[in-house]
């Protein structure tokens, strides 16, 4: 029981609890509704349980980006990356053995990722308790919309709560074919490989399938794309159809328009994967098939019905208002949520600030819109705002002037390496200022460039502004505030001169 | 002669004038504006002449940026931070050679750098000719505030014209001490070194002398850098401070408050360099001296009095209002302008822009506020903005809340590089949603980061509004999005966790 001064606007409960708050999952956004609202003097229990995967994986606390997920992937794009590094480095005058010589280690790799993980699960616990956050190691269960009942070490226990936030993230699917969960792996597994993971099939090209075939490739591994529709279809159509030539370029494989019809494990231990383009079959022998081809809300074994908690769809997710479900004093953020970007910050972010309008007296919602993101290919693809496709869906093809260059990195030249997918675009409106309302940029660190870019976009960023803005030379992000080509105009979009 | 219509605002001219622009000096500034001016139906020439160093060194069309300046150093460090991308890569599992064994080749990477400098001088000049702007390798000197006299390889020529625009830029200074001109050289010498520079005393701790340093020592050169007053004096204080302990983390020595005597070439061609801390005298051997100690505009040969412009200090610097100089009908942009920054992009952009209102009726001035820069020593130091001095300077401490944190870059874990120095700071107005008036940002990719907030900044950026950016994970330019200690609080402003 606690003498915290709840917030009206959320309901109160007339009985006694033993928390103000319980958040089942331990990932991003649940550790960070946790411990803001522990830090406002709540009573506050994380419940964090991983089911194994199929093969047999676990992991620790923090959730899918600490441990199969961001962190994990970031390192691995970064190990591919330095092997471009390597190469470059000859050409910038480093004495190094030829290329065919420098192999890479996949086991020293995993290992000081996994190394590298496992402290930041101990620093996340320790995090925990400084904040008098108490961790249970258990899943949680629905008894009722206050109750939750979970099953430990030291046995069955009850906890009851004034709220309940559902942060417990999502899984990768599998295929329902033959062989699939007997000999395929996920994202869930790849970073924990025993083995290097060899010649690869990645099933699936969103995101997760297109980084993890980009960092394998670049680890020397022979890397191919099995495309069920269009590579990341969830984003703008023209800079997909770029990552996915930056990646064909690299070496990376693609099986468009096909789907996997049963994988068979042979006497030699590779296995024999058979697929169809819809009217021929195909087959061949891969060391790992990868499956990226969506993921699920891990809704499914908390028996949300004991609550009333209302699922939506057939991923399990969750459909709330501002971060509350269907049940008043029950709530959800992070992957659970349906039709809300999948990403680690808007987790953390909707999870604190819920917590400050549950026991801080805020009455700040988390805006969804203009999220910018990374795709951590090789080629890094950034984006903030809309794509070409939806702004001229909700605006109209004539009310929008789109921008858009080829740029050239000044690192690229020295070691020749290929500028043909260095792109960016800007899509504005076509009045006044004109409003920005999307940026798209394809290159190195995509990420870093972005990022202040989205906080602009948050202040009625415009064209004037934009093209108005001194850049910072010689940088890529200064090709931004070059741009003056527009689509409509017809003109070429290749690079002017470098310096004037 | 031009049917050009000449907007009002600028004096029209009542004689006939073979040119509507003459520039002097081709770099970026220049070069901007004449390709600008002719793009609007102008006549123009550019002249551009290299008065060869001391030492012989001269180059090609494109000015300082492209031939001894941003390109060729951005390029060299490039190459030091691919040295320590060689170091990290076998944390990543890459199978190199141990690092002692692994050197770098001088001659290799300055020939790289001049074959790339070289194209870029190419394609300016094939630039020019497309765009219809005449070339001229040869040095301007006024005779009339209408009148250029040159001298090239065709003999004597004299050309009329309405405007002219002084864009000659600078060059290094030398200090008045013995041997200083003899055996010295400059940033205009180190990009075509004949022979590895070995060990060197950099005299001069601006952004030049560090980035020099920085590079040199990357490459395995023994650097140490001698400082008159402070380092990176016109830089906030702090982080100068921050700049300086990462250079000498990574092994560049400093020689605090010390003055260059005199330099002396001894029997076994290394130099002997006497200096002093005011009270003693100190000496030491080195194979190169590189002075870096200020620049001066190059408006001495130009005989400005013949048309009237007046420079403004020592430095042959011109004071002008909105480009102008004192003489209505002569312009001057670039680095020969009195207290504006000498940065390319700034050059580029106010050239842009002087010929859109001397040949395009715009009425669009330059703002020379909140121009963005970054510092490219081995990490990298961003801003934008006030430096923390000049904001309590301009609004009093009370007024100010000034943000700030340490941070650890994800891909530094693995090699364990030092992340002492990972640092920025906020400084914000203290009222209201807390105006942004200055950002920096020391770390990797420092350009990249701070590029966008730079946007931001012009579109009336507040705290609130940077707290409630999503941050792209993981990078470190989300670091900014996660920023929440002030100096005030004297909280600690050390890493929370990472991904939550």
């Amino acid at each position: 029981m606690s003498l915290l001064l709840i917030a009206t606007k959320y309901p109160a409960f007339a009985g006694d609890t033993e928390y103000d708050l319980v958040v089942l999952g331990g990932g991003s956004g649940g550790l960070a509704a946790a411990k803001e609202a522990a830090g406002l003097g709540a009573k506050v229990a994380v419940l964090d349980y991983v089911t194994p995967t199929p093969l047999g994986t676990k992991w620790g606390l923090g959730g899918t980006c600490v441990n199969v997920g961001c962190i994990p992937k970031k390192l691995m794009h970064q190990a591919a990356l330095l092997g471009e590094a390597i190469h470059d480095s000859r050409s910038y005058g480093w004495g190094l053995p030829p290329p065919e010589d420098i192999k890479h280690n996949w086991e020293l790799l995993r290992d000081a990722v996994q190394n590298h993980i496992k402290s930041v699960n101990w620093v996340t616990r320790v995090e925990l308790r400084d904040r008098k956050v108490e961790y249970i190691n258990g899943l949680g269960k629905f008894k009722d919309n206050h109750t939750i009942q979970t099953t430990t070490k030291q046995g069955e226990k009850l906890l009851t709560s004034k709220y309940i936030l559902i942060a417990v993230g999502g899984r990768p699917d599998y295929p329902n074919i033959p062989g699939a969960v007997e000999y395929g792996i996920t994202s869930d597994d790849i970073f924990t490989l025993e083995k290097a993971p060899g010649k690869t099939l990645i099933v699936g090209a969103g995101y997760i399938g297109l980084e993890c075939a980009g960092f394998l490739n670049g680890l020397g591994y022979d890397a191919t794309v099995m495309v069920r529709s269009v590579p990341l279809r969830e984003f703008d159509r023209q800079m997909g159809d770029l990552v996915t030539a930056s990646l064909l370029e690299k070496g990376v494989k693609f099986l468009h328009k096909c789907l996997p019809k049963s994988i068979e494990k042979q006497a030699d231990g590779k296995l024999l994967v058979s697929w169809t383009d819809g009217s021929e079959t195909f087959s061949d022998t891969f060391d790992t098939v990868l499956f990226a081809i969506g993921r699920r809300a891990a809704t499914k074994e908390m028996l949300l019905e004991n609550a009333g908690v209302k699922t939506e769809g057939d991923q399990g997710k969750i459909n709330c208002v501002n971060e509350q479900t269907n049940v008043p004093n029950i709530f959800a953020v992070g992957d659970v949520l349906h039709e809300r970007p999948e990403l680690t910050p808007v987790a953390i972010h909707a999870g604190k600030l819920l917590s400050r309008r549950l026991f801080g007296n805020s009455s700040i919602f988390m805006d969804y819109d203009n999220v910018a993101t990374t795709v951590f290919t090789p080629l890094e693809y950034g984006c903030v705002g809309l794509s070409e496709e939806r702004a001229i869906e909700k605006y109209g093809e004539d009310k929008l002037e789109v921008y858009h260059a080829f740029y050239k990195p000044t690192e690229f030249f020295i070691p020749q390496r290929s500028i043909v997918h260095c792109y960016l675009k800007v899509v504005a409106l076509r009045a006044d200022d004109q409003k920005i309302l999307g940026m798209h940029f394809l290159g190195p660190q995509a990420g870093e460039i972005i990022q202040g870019f989205a906080s602009a976009i948050k202040c009625n960023f415009t064209m004037n502004i934009l093209k108005n803005t001194v850049g910072i030379h010689p940088t890529t992000a200064e090709e931004f505030t070059r741009v003056n080509i527009t689509k409509r105009s017809g003109l070429d979009p290749n690079p002017q001169a470098c310096c004037s």
